[in-house]
């Protein structure tokens, strides 16, 4: 620490990061501990890879450039090798996987649920510091695999609470996407006009066909008058993406006929066929109702190579504002089958899926209740502080929480204290209460509620009815009456 | 991700970095619930404050330097600011009370369970990315607030499954000592002698008191020839300190008088007086046999003003190298009123203490049993995978933890994996059971003893023997019984 006493560093948090509180990490603990559940139930074994990687690593650090990517937070370390935080889940998974293969079982099924950083500019709602719960089955090309997947993601979200009805889990194929955009002359080759096209078909949710229409055309302009540019493609071009992403998918081969009439590709028909198997799969193990294919979704990352999904919530939630919004995806997942060939240059298939565990959290927010009730025992006899020491112990080893006072304030400053804690009961043993073997037990809600309600004249009758007073040995029944009440 | 082919990464984890699998991650799970559980039920809220912090508001970069410390992990932000990863949890937190002191309750109690990272040089069992559970309570110099501490460091242990008299919480005073170190003529002012001093007495359980002497005195000379130089006091300084850290504490003045003859200093007085107090209150709580003052306690942090304790263990742990060690420490902390007052210039007293998850974990570790068992269903008849998956999600409704097989492979592949997969059992639905309406279920570990034990010749009667077949109705009762055998 420094030892120059000039030097006041301001206490800030950094741009983009925030503190959690106890009622946010309790919430988002319960929901933790489902997803895991579900997860190891699922086979899938918990593996924690480092939060440090070698940028190189990570993909965001090439030879040719003189540092790493710029959205990841990297650094040197002292044999001038550059580190990066890793920005999400999946490709530590690859460095682990190429690294690990010999040992590894075949497919080799892991969950991770780990905390990210991405060098962005924060916003509302967007941090530079986020957790996500991943899953993923590498080393099979098999769509049991991707079915797999989409009914665990099923199971996952109904396991942290969220009704049937009030989510859908869509499916979608970025092969056949791919073949399309190639018939529509938006080679893979060109990197940069297939980026804008995906970015389009990702915002149809938010902006509908007239906006994505206006993205894969000229551009379009929004309510604040920002031109963004468009992917400039041909009118037949836009019309055939259209119809991929609108028409109502009824039979596979039917649809894509209409989408690209007359086009025949062996790539179109193996994705079909891919598809369909991990459709069938999902229908027959009943499924059908939560998970359905959806040619909107894409996806924004590169890396996927076949199937996409993505799980969208139906019902609205409350926003910081309190506004009642349609949150939309909670997370997604899909194919990627060069990821570990990055390494190893023999491609190893994989599947997997990731849960953004702040929205997640924010959409079942309402349904919370947080932590359990805590108990505060006043200690007003400095001589004797092992009295309330003894009283807290008791009350802990029956399950009640509960903290003896250890400030050093006086008989008000500590039921304020009491009262800023959001305690639910304050244990008052004074010298008339120990006199009588007695202690005071002041149900602090209540006393709140009361001192609204009346006139401050008459607060000490609220102070009073909210007090009870107890025999020493029948503390934790009265504790528990009161608690009791309030439950 | 790199479109380069020719650029291929090398897939390794960062020095001094590593990956935990799943057996590490369950077993620290139930340590840290139960952890968790004990600081909760004290009272203390859950917090958690980002990984990544300024680094000044860490105290590792000071306004004459040009870059941070080089011990902590450090960046610039877009805006040219440098950014830190935390190397503790107690600095974050005096930057957070620092920040919102005005709306916190006082005392204000919180824990934090998080990742720490040192760039530091590793070594064995010597990691750059660590995990530690604090506590602290800020905002009072009550010594009960102290004493609460260790009773519930004391509580803690136990609840993660130490036996009393496995280990021993000690306690001592660094004002005493500093009051020591002034009338040694060691003073506060010259920080340098005194970080020797102290770094040479926290060696006193491996080095022994000649090694302490000769530490403080020209220096030592250990095993393998490396010469640590020393602090070069007197003789009568060595003494004392000598005296101080060896002399059996029987009653508190009575000691300090035969380490400092004559000595009178009111800071010596309040601290043993504040000693007094907290060993008064822990005797009057029942924890005397858990909780001991020893002046051989120094800590190696430099923040601590007042008094300091750690936990040791007294029973062996195998180490990887299988020899039985006594590891010592797992934790420990202290009183420290100067932390926030960095920031604000107002000093805030607080005591708190640190558990180091993996030295803890590693005590433990022998207890632990690990993931509950596995059953994975091969899937045989590629026309019907629906089928395995139906027997995967019947199990897992029934508790056990099951996973349809999903690779490419054939049957033998399929039973290879399972084994692989450390599997309890497999369940084998092919043609013929079907036909029959039953299952195979295939008892793994029983069939892999029974190979080892018989000729090779002779293995598949071997296999035989630990097959049974069920009706498809009675699968979960089979599984059942399998399983119950093993437990």
């Amino acid at each position: 620490m420094s030892k120059d006493k000039t030097f006041r560093p301001k206490a800030r948090l950094p741009r983009g990061f925030r503190d959690r509180s106890s009622l946010e990490i309790i919430q988002e603990r319960g929901m933790l501990d489902a997803i895991r559940h579900v997860y190891e139930n699922y086979g899938f074994e918990a593996l924690e890879t480092p939060i440090v990687e070698y940028a190189d690593a990570l993909g965001k650090f090439l030879p040719d450039q003189d540092r790493p990517n710029e959205g990841v937070f990297s650094f040197k370390d002292d044999d001038g090798q550059w580190l990066s935080l890793r920005y999400d889940l999946t490709a530590p998974l690859a460095r682990y996987v190429a690294e690990n293969q010999q040992k590894l079982p075949r497919p080799f099924r892991r969950y991770q649920i780990g905390t990210n950083f991405r060098n962005e500019k924060p916003g509302p709602g967007r941090f530079r510091e986020f957790t996500q719960c991943d899953a993923d089955t590498v080393g099979t090309t098999a769509p049991s695999a991707d079915a797999e997947m989409l009914m665990m993601f099923a199971d996952t979200l109904e396991a942290v609470g969220l009704k049937r009805g009030d989510y859908a889990i869509k499916l979608s194929s970025r092969r056949l996407l791919d073949v399309l955009l190639e018939s529509a002359e938006v080679g893979a080759g060109d990197g940069k006009t297939r980026g804008i096209v995906l970015r389009a078909i990702d915002k149809l949710d938010r902006l509908g066909v007239r906006g994505v229409e206006a993205l894969l055309g000229d551009g379009r302009k929004d309510e604040s008058g920002d031109f963004t540019h468009g992917a400039k493609l041909s009118k037949p071009a836009i019309d055939a993406i259209l119809r991929f992403v609108s028409a109502p998918p009824l039979d596979l081969p039917s649809w894509w006929q209409s989408v690209v009439p007359g086009q025949k590709s062996a790539d179109a028909t193996a994705a079909l066929e891919e598809l369909d198997e991990i459709l069938k799969l999902v229908r027959q193990c009943g499924y059908e109702d939560r998970v359905r294919f959806d040619p909107g979704i894409v996806r924004g990352l590169d890396y996927y190579t076949s199937v996409v999904f993505e799980a969208q919530l139906a019902m609205p939630t409350r926003n910081n504002a309190g506004e009642d919004v349609i949150m939309g995806s909670v997370g997604g997942g899909g194919r990627y089958d060069d990821l570990v060939a990055r390494f190893t240059g023999q491609p190893v298939p994989a599947v997997g899926f990731s849960i953004g565990v702040s929205r997640l959290a924010a959409a079942l927010r309402a349904a919370d209740e947080g932590s359990s009730p805590l108990v505060v025992v006043l200690t007003l006899d400095k001589n004797d502080v092992a009295s309330s020491f003894r009283i807290a112990a008791e009350l802990r080893a029956a399950g009640i929480r509960a903290e003896p006072y250890v400030g050093e304030g006086g008989m008000k400053a500590q039921l304020k204290y009491a009262d800023r804690r959001g305690a639910s009961v304050a244990v008052i043993e004074g010298d008339d209460e120990r006199a009588r073997g007695e202690v005071t037990l002041k149900d602090l809600a209540r006393g709140a509620e009361r001192a609204k309600s009346v006139e401050s004249r008459a607060d000490w009758i609220g102070e009073r009815a909210a007090q009870t007073s107890t025999k020493r040995e029948t503390l934790i029944e009265g504790v528990r009456a009161i608690l009791g009440r309030k439950a």
